[in-house]
């Protein structure tokens, strides 16, 4: 299969491209490196990607940024941070991609623990969390040709602990190769609609 | 208790309003008509309206456009409707409304039947109504100052089957009295962080 992971310089995409590149042709997208460059935020550049790599079997979403910040405080502006990045980005990802994807496709995308356990400061990434999961729900329902969807949610990793481990605070950490095997069981498997829990 | 109602005069928020004036002081608020008009689209608006109201003791929305069209079909554009309007507006209505709730005072806000029951041509509702939950699982979990935030989810009114009854056909309607007695349970009660479903 052909595979092209978004996110794939990330910590996690590493692992998930390390992890599908023993079975299928893994297209590695980064947004500033990687074998191609993506900026899911803006529709042209998401376009422009698959015309340069042409129709695929799956396609993977690993990346995402959202606000961190007390809810005290928060704008609306810094809001929007979330939902056009993780969750609008991831999106449009899919209202696109679709178009590229051969019979029998996939996608897979990514939202995160914080959807059903809250950390402070961490609304904004609950809730583009939870946007994600519901529309992977609702596209899995409106896919009738063969398209399948599903997303993984992963707690914190390990490699991440450095940058991130002071928010998870009594959080079990795993390996990215451990959350990385859920993104095998959505391209390999038969399943859609899921939320792949690694934790 | 002060109460200030938005979306107060549509079908749900009449029934919303009707319900809590047999206890509170309501004030309704509409995009063009009631005693106040404000537009949740835009922070200023919002503003104003609670520099006009002064503190309130429950705040409560039952408001949100979203874009019903074909997942297939759909673009960015369109996607934005449903995360600006219905999702960002009441957030945003939380990020500022929350400055001008007196001591233990509520919030209230409205996603409905389809975050978990999607239908055709509903993914953009689903995806606002399941970020929404999201949002006051993990607001309320960081309100620890004694503000409480719940969500409504209702299943489609029998006072808008006219409207919306093609989409939902085989749903068991419920009358928009019915609905609003959950709101009542929010800014009575004593809970927060449900989502309280009449369905």
């Amino acid at each position: 299969m052909k595979v092209i992971v978004i996110g794939a310089t990330g910590t996690l995409g590493k692992a998930v491209s390390n992890e599908l590149a023993a079975r299928h042709d893994v297209i590695e997208v980064g947004k500033h490196k990687g074998q191609y460059q993506v900026d899911l935020t803006n529709s042209e550049s998401i376009k422009a990607l698959f015309e340069k790599t042409g129709k695929v079997d799956a396609i993977i979403a690993t990346t995402g940024k959202v606000h961190f910040g007390p809810l005290t405080e928060m704008t609306a502006e810094q809001f929007k941070i979330g939902l056009h990045d993780k969750l609008l980005g991831q999106i449009d990802l899919v209202l696109i991609g679709q178009h590229y994807l051969n019979a029998g496709g996939s996608i897979t995308l990514t939202s995160g623990i914080l959807t059903e356990q809250p950390i402070r400061l961490g609304v904004n990434a609950t809730t583009a969390n939870a946007a994600l999961e519901g529309f992977v729900l609702a596209a899995a329902a409106e896919f009738s040709h063969g398209i399948r969807i599903n997303i993984v949610s992963p707690t914190v990793l390990q490699e991440s602990l450095k940058s991130y481990g002071s928010f998870f605070i009594g959080f079990e950490p795993v390996a990215a190769s451990r959350a990385a095997l859920a993104y095998s069981r959505s391209v390999d498997g038969i399943q859609t609609g899921q939320v792949y829990r690694v934790w």
